[in-house]
C-alpha cells in the first residue's frame, strides 16, 4: 500500500527507472517511497459557522470516512456512518492469530500467529511529516513506536549478482560511494572539470569525495580501515588481547555497476513511526471513539441525492435480507473507486466519468510466522528492509520486540503494480503463495525451512471490498478527471487516498478528507 | 563518550580530517562516529574447569567491573567489587531531578528536571552490532527502544554559509548528491572517464547518477519533483483541492561545496538502541544482579600483591576515616588510567609504563529541559542530532516520549576533543556553561530563549573518579603499550574501555572484560 508514492513524484521516478536496466528497477521502486510521501497538513480543522442543524451520511469507516465522521460530529452535525465490514479501520487493518479472513471467491484463511504477534496486510508505517494522520493518533493516544527503515544491515539480493548471494546494504552503499566518489576525483584532479568548476572549487569538491568516500591518499577507494569502518571489517574491533582488526575487501566494482545492486546506497534517513500492537490499532481507537455513529456489516448498493438530502439503500452484507435506507442533507462518500463504480448514483458525468477512470494498483502481501527470531539472533538484523529481485519482492522485518527472543512474524513478501504479475497471483490461492514466500525467502535466509511455522497472504485485487490497493492516476487522467473526483456533486462529495496527491498512504486519506469537508460545510455555511 | 571511534580507525579519520578546510571538520567527527564502532563479541563467554576456590576482587563498579563480577561469580570465584562512588555504573549514568553531582573543586548542581525526564552525561546510545552490551541487556531484562540518530529533519548549521541560516539535513544531502552526479554525469558523457571504465560501464554509471542524483534528463541537477521529492517541496502535495505542490530550489552548489556542510550527505542507516528510562538503567540493573557483592564509596589507596594474593587498601570516600583493606587471590582492576596512575601498586615496568602512556579525552555535556518540546511541535524533529560550527557542536533530541507534548530534555551541547578548549571550559563553572549552550542553542532553535527552563553540565576532566571521558590512544603508543596494558600482571589484570579497541563506548569495556577474565581463568585453571 504504501509503498506508492504521489503520482507526479511517481511519474518522475517512474520515468527514471524506465531507462535502468533489469532488477534495478524494483530497488529504485522500493527506496524512491521513502521520499514520495510528504504531507501538506497545517494543523488542526476549524469548522465554524451556523450549521443549521445539518445532518451527513458517511459512507465507509476508513480512515477517511472516519475522520470526516469526527470533525463533522465536532461541527456539531448530525453524523451517521455505514461501514461493509464489521470492523472499523478499512485497510487500516491488521490480522492476529484467531482472526480469519475471506477473500472474493470465498476463499477462508485462519490466522496462527501465536498471540502478540500480529500482520498489516495494509499500510505498515508512519513518515514522521504525515503531520495529519499523527494529528489524529495523538487526539486518540494510539501509542507509537520507532518503525524501522533503513537497516545497513539488511540485504539486497540480486539473484544475478555476486552468484546470488545476498549483501548487506551497509556494504553495496559504502561501495558505490567509493567507487563514485573516486572516478569523480580522477576526473577532477585530471582537470576534467575544468569547464564546470572554479580551482577553489575543485580543491573542495576533492575534499568532500576523500572523505565521504573513504578514498586514500591517492583518492583511491581500496581495502582500508576508513572503508571498513563503513562497508564492515572482516574482523572487528575487540577488548584486550583479542585478535586485531582486518579490514574487508570491496566488492569489483564492475560488477557493483551491474548488480543493480546500487541503488541501495541512497535511503532515507527520516524517522518514521507505528502504532503499538499493529498499525489497525489506529483504527480501532478511531471507531471507539466513534462509538454509535458506525453500523457495521452494511453494504450500500444505492445512492440517490434530491433537493433537500441524499438517500443510501444498503443490505446487511453478511445476512443479506430485506434492503434498508438511511438519509441525510449530505454524503461523504468514501468507498473506494472500484467499489463505487458499480454502485447506481445519480452523479453528473464529470464525477462518474473520473471515478470510472481510475484504476487501482494490485499489491501482495504476505506475513509469515517463524519459530524463533533468527533475522535478530543470527545475522543481527533488527528492523528494516531487505529487497530482492526474487518475485517476493521484499522482506520486511518487524520493528517490535527486539531482542525478546520467541517467535516473530515478518513481511515475507510485499509486490506492488505489475509485479505482482510477475508473481503468478492471477492462478494462486493464499496457501501457495505462503509457500512461494517461504521458498524464495529461504534463499536469502536458509533458516525459514526449519523456523517456518505458519503465514497468511492478502492479495489487494481479491479484497472483496477494495478489489485493488490504492488508486493509481497517470498524469494525463490526473489533468483530465482530478478535479472532478474532489468537486462536491450536489449534496454528495467523495474523499479518501484516491482523492488526494498522496495515494497509497494513509495521509492522503486524512487530507482528502479535511479538504472535502471543509467544501462540504463552507456550502453547508453559505446556503 | 560514545563519539570516539576505535583509534585505528580515528587516525585515518583524522589524517582525512586534517585536510578538510574549516568547519567542515567537526561535521566529519560527528558523523564519523557512525561508523567506528563495531565490535567482535562472538557470544557468552564459557569458563570451565576447576577453580580451586580462588577469589578475586574486582576494583570498579563500571560496565567492565560488573561484567567481570557477573561472569566470575557464574564460573564459581568468591567475588567482591569495591567502588568508589555511591551508585553502581560508573560512566553509564543518568541524572534524573532531585539527584546532586559534585564535581572536582566541590561544585555541586541539583538536577531539577520534572519527574520522567532524564539526561545521559556518559554513554547515550548502543549501536545494534555492540553485542556484547546488547547480550548483557538480555541477560538482565532491561527494556530497549530504537534510539534514532539519523534524521535528515535535523540541522546542520555553520554560521558562515547560508547567512547562518540552518539547513536541513536531508536537503543538503540531496543537493550534494544531485551536483556529485551531475558533474560526474558531465565528465562521463564527455568521454573524460574513458580510461577507467569500459562503454558498458559508463552506461550503468549514467543510470546510477540520473536516479541516484534526481538529475533531469539533461543529467543536470535542477529544481524538480524528483529533487524535491527528496529535499522537501515549497508546497507539499495534499489533498482534494488543496494547493498543488510546488518544487524547491536546490542550494547553489558553489556555495554548498565551500559550506562545509556537505558532510552530512552521509550518515549511517542502522538501528541503535537506548534502555527506557535512561542509559543508566543498565548500571542500576546490573547492580542489583550483584546485590552484596559491591561495596560502594570504598576510594582504593593502595594494590598490593604478594606470591599468594592482592591487598587493596580503601577508605570511605565520603567519611574519610580509618583505611581498611580486602584481598583476594586475583584482582582485576578497572580504574580509569587516569586515577590510577595515582594510586601506589606493585607492578612491572611494563604496565605501569602503559598506565602512565595513556591520556584522556575531554568532553563536555549539557542536558537542558524546556517547558514544551518545540523541536517536535514546531519543527518535526522526532530524535536525531543536528550539528553546528558553534562550539556548542551539537544538538541531540529526545528520542523517547515522542509526540507526547509537555516539557522535555534535550542534549543542549555535545563537545569533545579539542573542541572542549574552544568551549572555554578551563575557565567556566557549570551555570555559565548552561547558559553558553541556551545561548548558542538559540541561534538554530530560538524557541531556547523562551521555552528554557533548567540544565546541568557534565565537563568529564572535572568528574572526581574520572578526570577524563575516555582513554586516548595514539597509534605509536597503541604499538608500544597496549600489550602491555592488557597483560596480567602477577595477580592483576585491568580492564575497561581503555584496555580495548573501543575505546569510548561501553562495548569495548565488555570485550575487554571478557577477555581479561578469559586470560585471568585460564592461569587460574592451568596453575
Amino acid at each position: 500500500m504504501a509503498q506508492i508514492p504521489s503520482p507526479v513524484s511517481r511519474r518522475s521516478l517512474l520515468k527514471l527507472i524506465g531507462t535502468v536496466a533489469g532488477s534495478a528497477v524494483m530497488y529504485d521502486t522500493m527506496l524512491a517511497m521513502g521520499y514520495a510521501a510528504q504531507s501538506d497538513f497545517s494543523g488542526p480543522v476549524k469548522l465554524s459557522g451556523d450549521i443549521k442543524g445539518a445532518s451527513v451520511l458517511v459512507l465507509g469507516a476508513g480512515i477517511a470516512g472516519m475522520t470526516s465522521a469526527y470533525e463533522l460530529r465536532k461541527a456539531g452535525y448530525k453524523v451517521q456512518v455505514l461501514e461493509y465490514n464489521n470492523r472499523p479501520g478499512g485497510r487500516n487493518w491488521s490480522l492476529y492469530g484467531g482472526d480469519t479472513y475471506t477473500e472474493l471467491g470465498g476463499a477462508t484463511q485462519q490466522v496462527k500467529f501465536d498471540k502478540g504477534l500480529y500482520f498489516n496486510p495494509g499500510p505498515w508505517r508512519i513518515p514522521f511529516h504525515h503531520q495529519g494522520l499523527l494529528h489524529y493518533c495523538r487526539q486518540l493516544n494510539v501509542p507509537l513506536e520507532v518503525f524501522t527503515q533503513s537497516n545497513d544491515n539488511a540485504y539486497v539480493h540480486s539473484t544475478s549478482a555476486f552468484d546470488g548471494k545476498p549483501q548487506r546494504i551497509g556494504a553495496v552503499a559504502a561501495d558505490v560511494d567509493g567507487y563514485v566518489a573516486e572516478l569523480l576525483a580522477k576526473a577532477n584532479s585530471q582537470s576534467k572539470l575544468d569547464g564546470a568548476l572554479t580551482g577553489d572549487e575543485k580543491d573542495a569538491l576533492l575534499q568532500i569525495l576523500r572523505s565521504w568516500g573513504a578514498l586514500d591518499k591517492n583518492y583511491e577507494y581500496k581495502k582500508s580501515d576508513a572503508g571498513s569502518a563503513r562497508r564492515g571489517f572482516d574482523v572487528y574491533p575487540g577488548g584486550g588481547l583479542s585478535p586485531r582488526q582486518v579490514p574487508s575487501e570491496p566488492l569489483p566494482m564492475q560488477q557493483l555497476f551491474k548488480s543493480g545492486l546500487w541503488r541501495a546506497a541512497r535511503s532515507g534517513g527520516s524517522p518514521l513511526f507505528q502504532p503499538v500492537g499493529g498499525m489497525g490499532v489506529i483504527g480501532k481507537t478511531f471507531g471507539k471513539a466513534l462509538d454509535g455513529l458506525i453500523k457495521y456489516n452494511c453494504k450500500v448498493i444505492n445512492i440517490h441525492q434530491d433537493d433537500k438530502g441524499v438517500t443510501v439503500t444498503y443490505i446487511d452484507s453478511r445476512k443479506g435480507g430485506a434492503p434498508q435506507t438511511a438519509r441525510a442533507d449530505w454524503c461523504v462518500c468514501t468507498i473506494p473507486a472500484t467499489i463505487l463504480g458499480q454502485i447506481p448514483m445519480n452523479i453528473g458525468a464529470p464525477m462518474r466519468n473520473a471515478i470510472f477512470s481510475l484504476s487501482y494498483t494490485a499489491s501482495v502481501k504476505v506475513g509469515l510466522q517463524f519459530k524463533r527470531r533468527f533475522w535478530e539472533d543470527d545475522e543481527q538484523i533488527y528492523g528494516g528492509i531487505s529487497h530482492t529481485d526474487l518475485p517476493i519482492s521484499t522482506i520486511g522485518y518487524p520493528s517490535t520486540g527486539y531482542m525478546k527472543g520467541g517467535a516473530g512474524v515478518l513481511l515475507g513478501a510485499y509486490v506492488v503494480g505489475k509485479d505482482v504479475n510477475s508473481f503468478g497471483l492471477e492462478t494462486l490461492p493464499a496457501t501457495e503463495m505462503v509457500k512461494v514466500a517461504v521458498d524464495q525467502g529461504s534463499r536469502i535466509h536458509p533458516q525459514y525451512r526449519q523456523e517456518f511455522q505458519n503465514g497468511v497472504a492478502v492479495a489487494w485485487h481479491r479484497v472483496p471490498w477494495t478489489l485493488g490497493c490504492a488508486a493509481e492516476w497517470t498524469e494525463e487522467n490526473r489533468a483530465k478527471n482530478y478535479d472532478n473526483i474532489c468537486a462536491l456533486d450536489g449534496r454528495i462529495v467523495l474523499a479518501g487516498e484516491h482523492c488526494s496527491f498522496i495515494t497509497g498512504w494513509q495521509e492522503g486519506s486524512v487530507l482528502s478528507a479535511l479538504d472535502s469537508i471543509k467544501r462540504l460545510h463552507k456550502r453547508v455555511v453559505s446556503a
